[in-house]
């Protein structure tokens, strides 16, 4: 069947946001402005979009101060109250949930905060490895011994910008992969997520445009709008990765203009694909010709054997003109909230950033981490977790052919712990992820990675933290749900 | 002798700034609205300051273009070099210092730097106790009997919002202080820092205007330059706190109004005071007459008998206004990194912020620091902990009075780790401290917590991280320094 209109895919993006709650009765409607801005659309095409939805009975135009959400009976507000309720001495008024969210990302965090109302079986949602497959005993073995070298290592202040040995060891592994990296050019952080914070931090400014690809990790999303930047979506292949001739034009001619890229060369999150070596290396001259810092994201390339020594675009970078963000959080220990981040030519501003938001990481944990990272042992180790992700995998792609058949597609990724789905143009992504929240199965709803419409047909699918057997139970679920769907059609 | 007139005074201090190298050759120099609004004085104290400055060379008027630091020749560019050099395939342009510190609270940031380039063998700067102050063997202890109970903690994906034990033991702490907080209402964050940051990004956005006490902590003032927030310096007793009617004048009227107040009405750093239960209970009404948010810094309470069971200003808070913030840094353990919060009706904002820009913290530590706070050995070791502290304040009470006689003054404060100490008025302060840092005893010059002038003739000094000799040792340094700068008064 032939696509919607454009104005009309539109449409149906904002209805369904409307009846998932994430714009309530009397709430101002974005701003045609707004609109041609985040979905990258003519005036023309944003204004029918409006009267559209205008015609639905959803929003009452009001005179110099622009639409405003009418009708929302058919939403369900989601039930309160999983939270202790605020005693007698802070009676705050009664959060909903949109409000515990308080303005970042509605879609993103409507479907987080469903999803911490429902009893989860099955977590397809959660992009990290089972406990059992990180080297848990061996991370335990190393800590205690920590401890006992450095008695005082609890009651001492933290050293700056990161312990030096851990630094070390993460500048020496960078070099398996072709970084040329001293200790002293790294900042330790909490997480790939600081380290892409504190990057934006450094390099924009609050409405500043940031190029991203399309569809990108959720999370960079929410860090934007928290820091009042302005997602500008490149097109991005699930085979390729990001569209270096739709950057250029982007770089070329956007206005305002692009301040800064986020982008993910190596084992894409959700797309699971990554770019030639010859696109990374024209990625980075890209950037640089427009004088506009790359932010590499880049925490994934070790879950796979395939790509545990391919090279990070940072490996091009021979001005400081990328900032790398990583984390041993995917790879090695989710526990131990361990983030790091090569800025470049911005490292003063990160490290002076990084000392005024958090100062500096407890210490135990860093040594942690250096301690067994230094040894063969985590080569071996490693290899290990790279073959049990590799069959995790291997057993999802062939549950989906099984219960999906071509209905569902998709490419096989060669490495990362997620699988991006396309569904059927008559199956949108949220309801399906809604009725198998219900039944215990959680997922990923295409919308939390982009506000294009047509990211309504997919779904991702993390494999990382349920067993084979779960792997087959909830992919099963997924499919009876989506029989269900297609059986009987609701009312959009 | 007669105070010199305000524009003299402003005068001398941009002078001060620009010979420490604060403000180079060519950079363009603050605006007369800044001025203005950073000073709080009026169009005429503030041109007739620039004015000054042009007589004295310093300055030069661009027509259109405002003015411009002119002649720096008495500057001394501090050595850079203590960092690893970039290698050559990052080679940024060489760091001076101020790049490394770049746009954050100049004169804070330069003295900081400073610091770093010399030997501290006497350490009055770091407001920390000693390791061995802390109950060291206690948290070893700890520690390794939660990695015993909880093998798979390092490789667990955290819970949300902070580990519940260490929620529920510090919501029960906190009812000994008058707070009625469950643990639900409590945010743990990385430090007392991040509390403060996440209270500020929840509360305010780029421009606002902060009201802070004069002096303050300068990580306030850091927080605060880093979000492009403005502080408006409320006048502040070194004996009774924060003055409410001058607090009230500047909710009042100010333009553009106050967004937010940041005060620490318990052992002030760097005062050392308290308010009164009625002036604390006041602060709080009225803030909630203005309906501006109330942000709490509260962490040295438990360093001192006195204060250990006083009540915080959030105890009086009725309706969620008060954002309470803390931390374990100073009291319990310093490496540990824990701090954190109760947000009152900004708690969701704040919790998705703070899931936003680091997500949640591992659980070790707070485990650890949940473990031991359960249990009385924690009361039994806090009154230890008073006692040391209140040795080590007495010991530098005297040395001071033995070594400068009456030409300091100081307030002999009930707790905490710090002395607030005015010197003789031809006695700057940061002069001092760069005269003391030569000999290896590192202090924090006035001017660090305030832009008033008048904080040039202050000094703080923390006792906590130093040995009885060392403040014997140190105290007699500066003193001596003292009297060489009085033998031999500089240029300025
Ligand atoms: C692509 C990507 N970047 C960053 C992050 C955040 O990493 P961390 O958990 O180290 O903060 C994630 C986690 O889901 C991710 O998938
Ligand atoms: C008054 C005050 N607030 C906050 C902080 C920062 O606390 P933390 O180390 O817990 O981040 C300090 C530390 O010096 C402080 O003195």
């Amino acid at each position: 069947m032939p696509p919607l209109p454009l104005y009309l895919q539109i449409a149906d993006q904002y209805q369904r946001i409307i009846h998932a709650g994430g714009l309530k009765r009397g709430d101002r409607f974005p701003s045609i402005r707004h609109i041609m801005q985040t979905q990258q659309v003519s005036m023309s095409t944003a204004v029918q979009a409006c009267h559209v939805l205008e015609d639905w009975g959803l929003l009452r135009a009001k005179p110099r101060a622009g639409y405003f959400v009418e009708n929302t009976d058919a939403h369900q507000p989601v039930a309160s109250g999983l939270r202790p309720a605020a005693n007698d001495t802070t009676a705050k008024p009664q959060q909903d949930l949109s409000q515990r969210y308080d303005g970042l990302h509605q879609f993103i965090s409507e479907w987080m905060a469903k999803a911490e109302q429902y009893p989860v079986s099955i977590d397809f949602m959660t992009a990290v490895a089972a406990p059992r497959s990180y080297p848990t005993a061996q991370l335990n073995r190393a800590a205690a011994s920590v401890l006992r070298q450095h008695p005082d290592i609890l009651t001492t202040f933290a050293r700056r910008y990161g312990h030096p040995k851990l630094r070390t060891v993460l500048a020496r592994r960078s070099a398996e992969r072709g970084m040329t990296l001293q200790a002293g050019d790294l900042t330790i952080t909490h997480g790939c997520i600081e380290a892409l914070n504190l990057a934006l931090r450094a390099v924009c400014s609050k409405g500043d445009v940031v190029a991203v690809e399309s569809p990108t990790f959720y999370g960079v999303l929410q860090a934007l709008e928290a820091q009042g930047l302005q997602p500008l979506e490149i097109p991005t292949s699930a085979e390729h990765g990001l569209s270096l001739d739709a950057l250029e034009m982007a770089l070329d001619s956007q206005q305002p203009p692009v301040r800064a890229v986020i982008c993910m060369p190596t084992l894409h999150n959700p797309l699971g694909c990554s770019m030639s070596d010859a696109n990374k290396e024209a990625l980075v001259a890209l950037c640089r010709r427009y004088q506009v810092p790359l932010i590499e994201d880049d925490i994934y390339a070790q879950t796979s054997a395939e790509h545990v020594h391919s090279k990070p675009a940072k490996a091009w970078d021979s001005d400081g003109s990328v900032i790398y963000c990583s984390s041993l959080n995917k790879i090695l220990a989710p526990g131990l909230r361990l983030g790091w981040m090569a800025a470049g030519r911005w490292q003063a501003r990160v490290e002076m950033l990084k000392y005024s938001q958090s100062r500096y990481l407890d210490e135990l944990g860093q040594l942690t981490a250096a301690t067994f990272m230094d040894s063969q042992a985590y080569d071996r180790y490693l290899a290990r977790f790279q073959a049990r992700l590799q069959q995790l995998r291997q057993r999802a792609v062939q549950a989906i052919a099984q219960h999906f058949g071509n209905q569902v597609q998709m490419l096989d990724p060669t490495g990362g712990m997620m699988l991006w789905l396309r569904l059927p143009d008559h199956v949108p992504a949220l309801q399906l992820s809604q009725l198998a929240l219900e039944q215990g199965v959680l997922t990923s709803p295409g919308p939390m990675f982009s506000s294009k419409p047509r990211m309504a047909h997919f779904l991702r699918m993390s494999f990382g933290a349920v067993s084979e057997e779960q792997i087959e139970q909830g992919i099963a679920i997924l499919a009876e749900c989506m029989a269900r769907l297609a059986a009987a059609p609701t009312s959009h």
